[in-house]
C-alpha cells in the first residue's frame, strides 16, 4: 500500500495541475475584463481542488475516464469559488488563503458580479459535453447549488441565535459542505454511466466524507499546527462561531463551565489570549475526542459505500483519499 | 383588429396572473424561511412579467402550448429577479416599484443570498420538464445568464468612463436587456420543437424588441408621464446615466451645448431643477426624435422576423405585443 499511496499522491497532484491549467485558461480571453479578471483572481488562489478531484476520481472509479470529466470538474470548482466570493462578502472577511478577498481587492459590486459570473460560466462548462446522463448531471448540480445557498443562509441565521442544536448544525453543514461533495460524486458516477445503485453509493460516500471533512475543519481550527493550517489557531473561538466543538461542549458542560461557554455567544467571541483556557476546557470536556470519533464514524460510513466499486485499485484510491483527508493538517 | 387587441390584452392579463400564482407558490413551503421569505418578497413586487410572457407567446406561436412552458416562464422571471436584487445592491438603490429594495428591507448578506437562491431555483424550474430540446434550452438560458452578467459589468464600467460610444452602449444593452428577451423567445420556440429557421427568427425578434424596449425606457425617463411612469421624470439626468439620449446628444452637440452635457459626466449628474433645461437641450438637438426613430427601426426589424410564423393569429398577437411595448408609458 505504501507504494500505491505515493502513486495516488502523484496522481492527485498531476490531475490538480491539469484542473488548474483549465481554470486559468477558462476566463483568459473573455470580455469584459472588468468582470473576468476579478473572477480569474479568485480561481488562482489555490486550495486543495478537492471538489474537481472528487468528480474525476468518481468518474474513473465507476468505469469512466478522466478525459470525460474535466469540464464538469471545472464547473464544480467554479461553483465552489462562487460561494467563496459571496460568503467572504457576508462574513466581511479581509483575507482568504493569505490574499485579499475579492471585495477588498476590488469593491463590493465587482465581487458580487464576479461571483455571479463564476456561477454562470460554471453552468457553461457543465453543459459543454452533452452526455447521456445530461439531465441527471444538471439535476445534481442544481440541487447542490440550492443546498449550498440554504446552508449558507442557515449558517448566517445561526450567528444570531443563542441556541443551536447539534442536530441543526449537522443539517447546516450537510447543506453547506457535504451537499457539494455528494454532488461531485453523483456527477462523476453519472458521467461514467454508472448504475443507479453505484450512483447512490457514491452519493452517500460524498455526503459522509463531506461531514467528516467539516468536523475535521472545526477540529483543526483549535488543534491544528499554526504554520501548516495557514491561519491562527482558535480563530473560530475568537469569532464566536458555533462549531461542532463548541456545540458539543455546550451540550456537555454544566455550572461554571457552561457559563464560560455562554460568554462566547453573548459576547460574540473571546479575546485571543483566552484561547488556551478554552482549548483546555474543550479538552477537559472531552469534545476533542468526540470530534475525532465523529470524523472516524463518518469516514467509516463513507468507506462502507465503496463495496459497490468493482476494482480493488479504485477502492484503494478512495481509501487513500479518505485517509489523507482526515489526516490532513490544513 | 380592435376586437383582437382587447382579446390579446385579456390573454396577457390572464397568463400574467397564472405566472404570478406560480411565482407566489414557488417558494412558499421552502426552508429556511430566512432565505426564501426575502426571495419571495422580490418576486411579489409586480411588474409587467414581460419575460415569462415572451416564453409563453413564443411557445404558442411556434406550435406549442402554454401548458408546456410555465416552468420555463417561472425560471426566466426568477432569473430576471436575481439580476434586479443584485443590481439594486450595486446601484445602491433604496426603492424598486415603490417598495424598499431587498438589501434595504433586510441587509446586504440576505440580499446577496436571496439573489443567489433565486437563480438556483430558476435552474430548478428550468430543468423540471425534460423536454426533447433540453440541451438547447439549457444552452440558451445559461448563455443569457452569462450575457446579463457581462452587460451589468459593462454598465458599471461605463459609469466610471468619461467617453462611451453609442456603439458600446448598444453592445451593453444588447447584453443587459436584449439577451434576456432573445433567450425567452429561443426557449419558447425550443419548447415547441420549432425548426432551426423559426428559432433563429424568434431569437432575432427577441433581440431587436429588447433593444427597442431599452431605448424606449431611456426615452420614457425624460418624456414619460410622472404618475404613470412611477418614478420622477429626468431621473437618469440626475444620476448622470449614460443613456441613449445622452450619448446621442453628446455625439451631436458642439460648443456651449457640448460643455453643458459634459457637466453631466464630470459632476456625475445634475440638480433636479435643471431637468427642464436639459430636456429642452435634448429636444433642440433632436435626440428625442432620434430615439423614437431608433425604437421604430428596431421594432420593425423585430416584426420582419415574424414572417416565419405560420398562423396569422400568432403574427397578430406578436404585432399587438410589439405595438403595446413601444407605445407603453411606463
Amino acid at each position: 500500500m505504501i507504494g500505491d499511496n505515493s502513486k495516488f499522491r502523484a496522481l492527485y497532484q498531476r490531475e490538480k495541475i491539469k484542473i488548474e491549467e483549465r481554470l486559468n485558461n477558462a476566463l483568459m480571453y473573455r470580455e469584459p475584463v472588468s468582470l473576468y479578471n476579478p473572477a480569474a483572481y479568485i480561481l488562482k488562489s489555490g486550495g486543495k481542488r478537492l471538489r474537481p478531484i472528487l468528480v474525476l476520481f468518481a468518474t474513473k472509479a465507476t468505469g469512466g475516464k478522466f478525459s470525460q470529466a474535466y469540464n464538469a470538474a471545472v464547473a464544480v470548482e467554479m461553483l465552489h469559488n462562487f460561494t467563496l466570493v459571496h460568503d467572504d462578502i457576508m462574513d466581511n472577511a479581509d483575507k482568504r488563503r493569505g490574499r485579499l478577498t475579492l471585495h477588498k481587492k476590488y469593491d463590493l459590486s465587482t465581487a458580487i458580479l464576479a461571483g455571479d459570473s463564476l456561477l454562470s460560466v460554471a453552468y457553461e462548462y457543465l453543459i459543454k459535453d452533452s452526455e447521456d446522463h445530461f439531465k441527471e448531471i444538471l439535476d445534481s448540480f442544481t440541487h447542490g447549488l440550492v443546498e449550498v445557498c440554504e446552508g449558507q443562509s442557515m449558517d448566517k441565521e445561526f450567528e444570531l441565535l443563542n441556541e443551536v442544536s447539534l442536530e441543526d448544525y449537522l443539517l447546516m453543514i450537510g447543506k453547506k459542505t457535504a451537499a457539494m461533495a455528494e454532488m461531485c460524486c453523483i456527477i462523476g458516477a453519472n458521467i461514467a454511466g454508472a448504475s443507479k445503485q453505484t450512483i447512490k453509493a457514491m452519493a452517500a460516500y460524498g455526503r459522509n466524507i463531506g461531514i467528516a471533512f467539516q468536523i475535521q475543519d472545526d477540529l483543526l481550527d483549535i488543534s491544528g499546527n499554526e504554520t501548516q493550517f495557514g491561519k491562527f489557531v482558535g480563530g473560530d473561538l475568537v469569532e464566536g462561531k458555533k462549531t461542532y466543538l463548541f456545540l458539543k461542549a455546550f451540550e456537555r458542560a454544566s455550572g461554571k463551565d457552561k457559563k464560560k461557554l455562554l460568554r462566547i455567544i453573548t459576547e460574540k467571541g473571546i479575546k485571543r489570549f483566552e484561547i488556551p483556557k478554552f482549548k483546555e476546557l474543550y479538552s477537559n470536556l472531552g469534545v476533542l475526542e468526540d470530534a475525532k470519533e465523529e470524523i472516524l464514524r463518518y469516514s467509516n460510513k463513507a468507506l462502507s459505500e465503496l463495496k459497490y466499486l468493482n476494482k480493488e485499485k479504485d477502492k484503494d484510491l478512495f481509501y487513500w483519499l479518505t485517509d489523507s483527508l482526515i489526516k490532513r493538517n490544513r
